[in-house]
């Protein structure tokens, strides 16, 4: 929700007045919004955008070169009265008349349509012009009744760019018709945006469900559907938005995925992927496509899609350049592509395969077979575990151990399946599995860990059936490699508070003459109570200390997950191997 | 809570497909991250940054001209790992060496030095440096062990722009060591974030509470306060970041108010006012601040300040032109301010104050002073029923109806208060305080309110006691006014909707011989009577008309706001002047 205000009643005042300090080179403020820092040249057209507040960078983050002359400024999610548009066109206004235009809500509509009396009575050429582009608003055969939503963007920018270019009054009236003519959009919903200082939101969707075609002020939509995923919303936006499709358009066009304030970058990234696949499929171009937040609804979550089918002036004013406070589009980049990084990407994927059947005997594969059912083992148990872990490591770290340890653990499973395919031994088995793991998993963790079954794969090597003392010997170098490596000591509140107190159990009842079975079950058994343990300690090292520390009462997730996994490869061989060796 | 996916575990790779897609003119996939679209030119050190995602525009919405050569891209919150971070770095380097850098994070130190590791091992130049610039994570003399926050963007920025600026390895490693040193960042959260998939989110913060020096991946911070006011944190993040100043530092700051994903641009601006205050008054000069999301966590609700002290080659490499998906920055906008703006908003507030006084006589001052009376209760009606007229509203509008009938009613008030303190009589107070109305209500209420005052100004005029006939035939002009200005006819329900059956019944009972007094308190009654009815019907013009329709079975917000001041007057009237006429 919106939590940030002083007086909620001045919050639209506030934030024009951080809003223009904090982009003093772009605009300047006048009663009633803002315009440009720089004067509309003599024989330009102005074009005036806006509507009420709440929808940033829609209005005022888009005044600069190539796109508006000024914006009208009203309160969040309300009508700027029309003293204040007339106000901020006659600041803008330079000789040659003025373009208002907005979205078309009835208050906009009314307001600006007596700016434009007032205007013209001073003698000044003005004109309103207001966007439809909202399929869920209105009927076809009724486009005219249609609220503006993202569509705005399209609009606003090329009629701008449109008067950038020189054209005149009744050219840019021309270009702003066709472009709202040729844009369509459809949005969602997921969830309610709250006014400032409101203790509630202004509309809610129900949890798990989507509205459909609900407007940027939470007016109702077409229809309330199940939360779909990422590639079912991008086939219901598509499919909404193309079948709408004006008539006699062309297979270019320009397109914005819009985020609403809460769904953000990444999702709107994962969307887009699946947007832009549908449109290649029905043999769509799209021309520069925008994917970002560009007509919010304060921290709504949703999204919009928005379609304008493009002729060669729509293009050519849709590709034109901008310097604007929240919108800036330069001169197109070089065509020549990188060939370097294009080489890497496409013999990536080819990769030599050792002889390492050659380098193994029949103990050694039978081991690389043991090792690759323990690994198996533990990626199963992790992915079980993968919430608990990451619930865990939410309290003291960044929550992502638990998708480390199964992106790991998975990667190291199939790496040490492909090495028993291609008949490696334990060693081989061991040093791929590891490798993978360090690659695939990223983070701390994964390092580690990688370093650990490495260390492991270099002691046991390929030929042979190891004892206890060879097993027992692996893991102390596995241990002193995680030393190495991670600058952290035990004590530290790290997975060494677990692998330590394991390695120095399962040493000395190996030295006492227990097969290392046994003793690794007593080992893990150790390892969970210390992992257990960590809970009282602070962290040290490793990430960075908090002054204070709520991770004292639970327990590391990395110590935690080391001891699982040693229970696991217990199990394993306990079940498999058992009086084996 | 983030809502979009497909596979949650293959969100990255999802996510990182669509954002290539929708930037092809700038990136270029390649194993583990993104690259230039352009091969990085001979003789340019080439900067790679980047950590794990879930950050955008940090890390791969920066890399382009200006900026980073290639970022690799981790999984959510995660470590990209060793080989991710080589291959990046081979892709994205020329002939001049690479600095790979990233927050200072231990996974990503010991990923990124090993890939340095490789990348050495294969002939290339190769150094590491890590962002060090939160406050809250390790107190001063512990500055190494700082984790890296938003102040990754002044580091990056300044790397990259004085790479692009043909400063060699060992030069642009100094420019990121001196770029580090000299910020400084305080972060605070107010609610958490939600991994894709998860049901839960990573962290919470208590309702009304808020976390300071909390992480961006919700580590632990420094304290939890109450929530402040937008002033309130201002003071909090400007003395936080003060109080860490580095030593021999100018005066000349680079500063960045970051939002975390969920606090949004209008907040971010209302903050920013207060904190560009404080900064003025220590002497500060804020050199092209950034406001807005430039190191996000998911939907995390929060902002931090970054401060970096600059001398000249930092000022120089901070300014810099940049041109990224996510960042542009151009050339500087010409410094002549505009005159034409500047001069109409020093002018705006002086108005002329026409001879009221002249126009009146003793019985049309006594009739200005009842409608100022009256206009003072209505005002004060509508304070209180703010809250209650945006619910109604918010079910078939946008919510803002509550606030725009107290803006426009106290705008009324005091415009009416002044008229009468000028001598005015009713007509002129109640043209003024229609004027008044509209002019600063916005909204279409705010417009047909303020026809409504203006058309019973006008037929009332400013001398002699209008009589009950007048009376009722002023609101009959009022509600013709509206009905030529909106559009609407009664039964679209809008407020025409009580305003019609008042006229109806005022006149009706006028007619019949009642006083006006009388008259409209039954029309008031009747007025209430027919804003209920209004539960029953569907809007049909004045809003986008719905397809499917929340609205039937409450009232119009419009309706019941007129029905409400009716019965106010009616009231006021009763009170003051029963038997008056």
């Amino acid at each position: 929700m919106t939590k940030l205000c002083n007086d909620p009643a001045r919050f639209t005042e506030d934030m024009l007045a951080g809003f223009l300090d904090a982009n003093a080179r772009y605009v300047v403020g006048v009663p009633g919004g803002v315009v440009r820092a720089h004067k509309t040249r003599p024989g330009k057209v102005a074009v005036v955008i806006g509507g009420g507040s709440g929808h940033y960078p829609a209005f005022c983050g888009t005044v600069g070169p190539g796109f508006a002359d000024g914006a009208v400024v009203g309160n969040i999610f309300t009508s700027p009265s029309a003293d204040e548009a007339a106000s901020v066109a006659r600041a803008a206004h330079s000789d040659a008349g003025v373009l208002l235009t907005t979205g078309n809500y009835a208050g906009d509509v009314m307001n600006f349509n007596l700016a434009v009396s007032a205007l013209r009575s001073e003698g000044i050429d003005a004109h309103y012009f207001a966007v439809t582009d909202d399929v869920a608003s209105a009927p076809r055969g009724e486009e005219d009744k249609r609220r503006g939503i993202a569509g705005d963007f399209t609009v606003f920018k090329c009629a701008s760019a449109a008067a950038e270019d020189g054209v005149d009054l009744a050219g840019v009236i021309r270009v702003a018709e066709a472009a709202n003519a040729a844009t369509r959009t459809l949005g969602v919903a997921f969830d309610g945006c709250t006014l400032p200082g409101a203790d509630a939101p202004l509309f809610t969707v129900p949890a798990g469900r989507m509205g459909v075609g609900l407007g940027i002020h939470g007016e109702p939509g077409i229809a309330e559907e199940e939360m779909p995923t990422a590639a079912g919303l991008a086939a219901t936006l598509v499919d909404g938005v193309l079948g709408d499709r004006p008539d006699a358009t062309e297979q270019r066009i320009a397109v914005i995925l819009n985020g609403l304030g809460r769904t953000k970058y990444e999702e709107l990234f994962v969307v887009w992927g699946e947007v832009s696949r549908l449109l290649r499929e029905r043999g769509y171009v799209v021309v520069e496509p925008e994917v970002g937040e560009l007509v919010t609804s304060l921290d709504m979550a949703g999204c919009s899609l928005t379609v304008m089918w493009l002729d060669d002036e729509l293009e050519k004013y849709w590709t034109a350049p901008a310097d604007t406070p929240a919108y800036r589009k330069g001169a197109a980049a070089q065509p020549s592509p990188n060939g370097q990084a294009r080489r890497i990407a496409e013999t990536a994927t080819a990769s030599t395969t050792p002889p390492l059947a050659e380098l193994a005997d029949d103990d050694g594969r039978r081991g690389g077979r043991l090792v690759a059912r323990a690994l198996d083992a533990m990626a199963a148990m992790l992915a079980d575990a993968e919430e608990e872990l990451g619930h865990i490591d939410a309290v003291a770290g960044d929550g992502d151990h638990g998708r480390g340890m199964v992106k790991g653990s998975s990667a190291a499973r199939d790496a040490a399946a492909q090495a028993v395919a291609d008949g490696a031994g334990q060693g081989s088995v061991l040093t791929a599995a590891g490798k993978a793991w360090a690659a695939k998993a990223g983070g701390t963790s994964g390092v580690l860990w990688g370093a650990l079954l490495s260390a492991l794969g270099a002691r046991l090597g390929d030929t042979g059936r190891p004892g206890s003392a060879d097993i027992a010997g692996a893991m102390r170098d596995g241990y002193e490699a995680m030393i190495r490596l991670g600058g952290a000591a035990p004590g530290d509140k790290t997975m060494l508070d677990a692998l330590l107190p394991f390695v120095d159990e399962l040493d000395r009842r190996v030295a006492n003459g227990q097969a290392w079975q046994q003793a690794w079950r007593a080992a893990a058994d150790t390892a969970i109570d210390a992992a257990r343990a960590t809970a009282e300690m602070r962290p040290k090292v490793g990430r960075a200390r908090p002054l204070a520390d709520r991770s004292v009462g639970t327990p590391d997730a990395g110590a935690t997950s080391l001891a699982m996994c040693a229970r696991t490869v217990a199990d394993c061989f306990t079940l498999t191997t058992q009086g084996d060796n």
